[in-house]
């Protein structure tokens, strides 16, 4: 097996040649059994180990390459052994789980004799637009061939040469599989023009999942004919309520800022309840300033921490998506609970607290894909919920919300069987 | 209680005025307990019984307006006593329906220790544009209000003085459950450019359902900025195979192509398996013709049923609404299956047969929003799946497939309860 360079795509190709074809392979992958969706995966993972050196050279060209890039966007194209062997597991982990194409729910007689049911299919035919992280092409076509469909992978420029190992080793576990080659379609990295192809092909692509920055969705959304789904942004809030539990709180707080401030989980925006403020803020912005952290303030917070730089109203608007953090103070919960829904952008929203009035109240009244009380708002992410991988976070509230797994790429037919009824 | 005239409304009234309304309704009534929203349905119902003479009254008056509209159209525009006590009926089950908001599922503990599930919530503000049937509009703000949405409804200009009488009894009903007048918005059947409104502005609609004919929702469809859903068209077909039982099919086919033409459940096209063709379909074809039906045959059908007409190219794509049947004749199941393949809406697909795996087949193999065994394509309805109303039916894939009722409503946000973990 070698990567042959990906040849130039000409406009046009879409929709004349491979749009046909692709709608083909996953009219086949809609009936394909489970054993051969998971032959595929695991030949997958095998092909990725086997070219781990070679993936890992590629990627490092890449990385060289965009030097002049943001150190998060770095961040995000770097492949280490770690996160290939985050790939590897989580091509393994898809295979364990169970296939969700043909299961049936809910059979139910009803008044008429006939019995009405749901049987869980795949949607056909997917697309994903990614920038700079490579692992995420593994993840969507290990979920989305699971879930018994075909994907077009579009990645941006900058992962050409990481972008071309994958695709060989993708190929390979489709031949392993006796799975049709068209099933998965890596597009050029360097083909711009295919993105308007796809965005303006609703016949041949039944979703797009759109996963990188804002700037990509929000053109993406604009523009496609083709439903998309995605995040906008992440600005993520943590509050801590003045009957949390205080130590825990900081280390929620260290862990879901710092951890790795580049992804959309990351806090963005502290907000800590007037009453521990004086007591506990000083601490924690200490610990996190000795972490690398910079910090931007309201009053309240530089009157108890006069170095930090004040929070203009920017602030509370941005996804840092870096070392940076806003802090504010608030009255207490339903204070908190304005401002999330004022500035948040529906990813994911944390309370900390040991009361459970208020955590049931932040829970049920926060509209956000996640709401999580006493932890880390960087679980929010398909692996920590059980759904094996990701194929991207959704903010919008149709079809998928939150990480889309296996689930938010099939849909459901209903069916019904009877005895020879008809309808008075 | 009386109607009032709707006062005209202005450009610019949704986007400036209605729409934060509407939208801080919603926000009011996603926290509404379910005794509430109950009451609304309640004595909505009991308005529309004691406005029963005047709506028949106000119906009629909007029939006689439309004596140059179709015959189905005109069907579809009429309330009579048992369509009204249809809707009484129809608010009293949506009343009896568990409250969907706020039910959580699948509470799972995953290895971090978190604890991970999902919380069903309403979508928020929802818009309803249907053409000629009156009594959908209670439909859709029965489910509406109950899945804890806001919800604007447009008639088309003929249910005029219907829509004003319905309009009354549902503000009656929310100022007796003491819920925000705007929950539920009749927009003035005249207004035409409310309708470029409502596709304009994401920023208050969340969600836009389209019923009525296929001109509607595809202009809809097509312009929209909100998502759509809704149905194109209802070609549904009944494949009658050679292993079926031939009393039983011959009543299903009357069933599904007569009782009701003019709505998108019933059947268009009959698929009759060849073997059985000869000794099945003169007789089948007699009595549909005895029955006022028209026929289009393909030439097997004419060469045994010599009265039938041709059928052309465009009858197998055909949704006539109206007492006209295409007729082939086919070699068996794969033959059928193709042909529905080639020429289905997604909508509703009927098999007929005694045979196990032929049944399998169809059920698992058809791509279609309902897929039935042995009953009349005509169950396609919400209230026969056990949904209590429907508000629509959906042929895309997305967020919801077939009858729309509550679960289509509302959508599942991801609640995580922690310890205080972090994420390593």
């Amino acid at each position: 097996m070698t990567a042959q360079p990906t040849p130039p795509m000409a406009t046009g190709t879409l929709r004349e040649h491979l749009g046909p074809a692709v709608r083909q392979a996953a009219t086949a992958l809609a009936q394909a059994d489970s054993a051969a969706k998971n032959r595929f995966l695991q030949a997958t993972a095998a092909a990725l180990e086997t070219q781990r050196a070679l993936l890992l050279q590629a990627n490092a060209l890449d990385v060289a390459q965009a030097s002049d890039q943001p150190a998060a966007f770095q961040e995000r194209l770097t492949l280490n052994d770690s996160r290939i062997t985050g790939m590897i597991k989580g091509l393994h982990d898809v295979a364990y789980l169970p296939d969700p194409v043909g299961r049936i729910r809910e059979l139910t007689r009803q008044t008429s004799g006939i019995t009405v049911g749901r049987m869980r299919v795949p949607l056909g035919v997917l697309a994903m637009v990614f920038e700079s992280r490579p692992n995420v092409a593994i993840d969507a076509a290990a979920l989305a061939v699971k879930a018994g469909n075909a994907i077009y992978l579009k990645a941006g420029t900058e992962a050409l040469h990481t972008c071309r190992i994958l695709d060989a080793c993708l190929q390979e576990g489709l031949r392993q599989a006796g799975l049709p080659m068209e099933a998965v379609v890596m597009l050029p990295c360097d083909g711009r023009h295919l993105i308007q192809e796809l965005i303006g092909s609703p016949q041949w692509i039944d979703l797009l999942i759109a996963r990188g920055g804002h700037a990509l969705f929000a053109a993406l959304h604009q523009e496609s004919r083709v439903p998309v789904m995605g995040h906008l942004s992440g600005n993520c809030h943590i509050y801590v309520d003045d009957r949390a539990d205080l130590d825990q709180a900081m280390a929620i707080v260290c862990n879901a800022k710092l951890s790795r401030p580049g992804v959309c989980n990351a806090m963005e925006t502290l907000l800590v309840a007037a009453p521990i403020a004086a007591s506990w803020l000083p601490a924690m912005l200490d610990k996190l300033r000795e972490a690398g952290c910079a910090m931007r303030g309201c009053p309240a917070t530089r009157d108890l921490v006069p170095w930090v730089q004040p929070a203009t109203e920017q602030d509370w608007h941005e996804e840092y998506l870096a070392p940076i953090l806003a802090v504010r103070v608030v009255a207490g919960l339903d204070e908190a609970m304005a401002h999330i829904a004022r500035y948040g952008t529906q990813h994911t929203e944390v309370i900390l607290t040991q009361d459970l009035a208020r955590a049931e109240q932040f829970l049920r009244g926060v509209d956000a894909a996640s709401v999580m009380v006493n932890a880390s708002s960087r679980f929010a992410d398909g692996s920590e919920y059980g759904l094996g991988a990701e194929i991207g976070i959704a903010t919008g509230k149709l079809h998928a919300r939150g990480p889309i797994a296996l689930e938010g790429l099939t849909c459901e037919k209903w069916i019904v069987l009877g005895q020879g009824q008809v309808r008075e």
